[in-house]
C-alpha cells in the first residue's frame, strides 16, 4: 500500500510504503495509518486537504466495493462512508478503482499529458483499466467502467477465479506471463530458468523467465513472444472499440522494456484494424507504482475544488 | 441505402430506399439522389438544410473513409470532401460511421433516450458498434471509436475477411448466425431447416434457423442459444470494459425477439462480471433500420447550430 502527498503542481512530497493487512477492518486502519505518515510534517492545515484512496476492486461511485478479487477482505464494505467517519478533520474524502486513478494520473502529469483519449492498463497480478475519454476521466454508469482483464479473449482457456475461462487476465498480466512460463516449463522446456526458480516448474514465475530473456535465452524469449502477442491481442481489441491515442502500460512488468515493449508494439499493428490509419501509440508509464495513488490525490483536489 | 427528413422534433417527415451501387462514384451518385428525393416537397430554403450522412466502416474525422470491408468501393475515398463539393448550395454536409450515427439516433430520440452512457450494438453483414460517453458521442482520438465486430474472442475460431481469426462477427452477426447454423446442418442436424433453404446445408441463412426456432424446433433453438452465447459473451466483454447503463441492439435479427432477446439476456447475467452490483440493461433498438440515417441528421443539424 503506497501513500504520497502532492504539492500545488502534482509533484510528489512525501510518500509512504505500508504492507497491505489481510483483515477488512485492518486494511481502512492501514488506509488511516498511511495518511497520517505523509500528512505529518505538512505545513498546510489539515483543513485544507483533499484525500483520494484507489483500491483494486469493482467500486461505485459512492465508493462501496462489489467485486475486488484482489482484496477480498473489502468486498461489500462501504469503503467511502467509513472513511468519510475516520478521516482527519475538516478533510474530505475520494475513493475509487486504482487503475482509473492511475490512468487520471498518467493523463494529467504522466506518460499521456496533453491527450484526450487514454487507455490505461496496468499489468500484475491482474489487469486493471481506466478511460480518459474526450478529455474527461470515463468511470461508466456505475463506476465500474475499466474491468478489461475479464474481457475473454479465448472461451476454451484455463480457468479465471472470477468463474469464466480464457480471461484476458490469465495470458497477459505477471501472473498471466507465470502461467505460460510454466506451461513451458511442464513442456520440459526453460531448463535454466527451472534451475534458477530451485528445480521445480511449478515454481517458475513471471521474474525468472523475463531475467532469463534479458539475458537472450532462446527458450524464455519464445514465452515473452508468447505473452507479448496475447497482450497485444487484448490491446488491439480494446484500440478497435475506443480508439485511444495513446495506450499507456503500467506494472512492474514493462520495466524489462527490451523484451516486452518492442514485441508488444510490433504483435500491435499485426492485430489492430487498419493500424496505417492509425497514429495510436503503446507507451510505458511515467509514474511506475505510484501512479495509482498520485491520480486519486489529483481528483480528490479537483473535486474538492 | 435509406434517407430521411426529419422535421424539427426529431421524426421521420419523409424517406426513400435505394439501391447501393458497387462503383465508387456511384455511390456518392447514390447518396446524392437520396438527398434530392428527401428534400423534394420541403417548404424550407435548402440554405438551412444540414446534411449528415452515415456510411459502413472506418471514416476519420473529416470523413476519409479508411476501411470499409462491407463498401470496399469506398475505400481511401475522401468522401467528406466529394460530398461538400457535390451538396446542393447553402447546405452543411457530415460525414461519419452508421452505427456510431445509429447510437446518437437511440441516445436522442430511441431506446437509450435519457441515459448517458450508451452502447450500441448493430447486427448485420458484421457487427457495428457506438458510444455515448457521459452524454457525449463518442468518437475515438481519429473517429474510429467502435469496432467492436473485430474484437478477437476466440483465437483459434474461423478466419475473419480482416485477416485475423475468430473476431466476434464471425459468430454473433447475422452472418455469423448464418455460419453457426451451416456448421449444426454440415454435422447432419437441422433436417427441416436444410431441406427449407433448398436442400443444400451450404444454401442455410441466418433467417432459416430463426424461422424453424420459432416454430420451436429443438435443433434451431440449440443453434440460437449458441449465437446468444457468442453474442452475449461479446456485450459481457464490452461491458466489463465500458460499464454503460444501456446496451441496444439493432439489426433485422432482434426483431426476433422471443428467440434472441430472451436467450442472450440470460447468458449476459452469466457472463458479466459481477451482474448483481449492475443496473445495465439490454434492450431491442427502437428505431430499426432508420436508425443511422436518423443519428446523422440529428447530429449535422446539432453541429451546423
Amino acid at each position: 500500500m503506497l501513500a504520497v502527498r502532492l504539492n500545488a503542481a502534482g509533484g510528489v512530497e512525501a510518500s509512504a510504503k505500508l504492507r497491505t493487512p489481510a483483515g477488512a477492518g485492518d486494511v481502512i486502519e492501514a488506509v488511516l495509518a498511511g495518511i497520517a505518515h505523509v500528512v505529518e510534517g505538512t505545513s498546510e492545515s489539515s483543513a485544507t486537504l483533499p484525500l483520494g484512496v484507489g483500491f483494486p476492486g469493482m467500486l461505485d461511485r459512492k465508493g462501496t466495493a462489489h467485486f475486488c478479487p484482489h482484496l477480498h477482505s473489502v468486498d461489500g464494505m462501504d469503503l467511502g462512508r467509513l472513511l468519510a467517519q475516520r478521516r482527519p478533520p475538516g478533510t474530505t474524502t475520494l475513493v475509487l478503482n486504482d487503475a482509473t486513478a492511475a490512468c487520471w494520473a498518467e493523463h494529467s502529469v504522466g506518460a499521456a499529458r496533453g491527450l484526450d483519449d487514454v487507455l490505461m492498463v496496468t499489468l500484475g497480478t491482474g489487469i486493471g483499466g481506466g478511460l480518459v475519454a474526450s478529455g474527461q476521466l470515463f468511470e461508466g454508469s456505475h463506476g465500474f467502467a475499466g474491468e478489461i482483464g475479464h474481457m475473454v479473449v479465448d472461451p476454451h482457456g484455463p480457468p479465471c477465479p472470477c468463474g469464466k475461462r480464457g480471461c484476458w487476465e490469465r495470458f497477459a498480466s505477471g501472473d498471466g506471463l507465470g502461467r505460460l512460463a510454466r506451461e513451458a516449463a511442464l513442456a520440459g522446456k526453460l531448463d535454466g530458468v527451472v534451475k534458477a526458480a530451485g528445480g521445480d516448474p511449478e515454481a517458475v514465475r513471471g521474474e525468472h523467465v523475463t531475467e532469463a530473456a534479458l539475458d537472450g535465452h532462446p527458450e524464455a524469449l519464445a514465452v515473452m513472444e508468447e505473452f507479448a502477442w496475447w497482450l497485444a491481442l487484448g490491446l488491439a481489441n480494446l484500440c478497435n472499440v475506443f480508439d485511444p491515442a495513446v495506450i499507456v502500460l503500467g506494472g512492474g512488468l514493462i520495466e524489462a522494456e527490451q523484451v516486452v515493449m518492442g514485441p508488444v508494439r510490433r504483435n500491435f499493428v499485426d492485430l489492430v484494424e487498419a493500424p496505417e490509419a492509425r497514429r495510436t501509440q503503446v507507451v510505458p508509464a511515467l509514474l511506475g507504482e505510484k501512479a495509482g495513488a498520485v491520480g486519486a490525490a489529483l481528483l480528490a483536489a479537483e473535486r474538492a475544488a
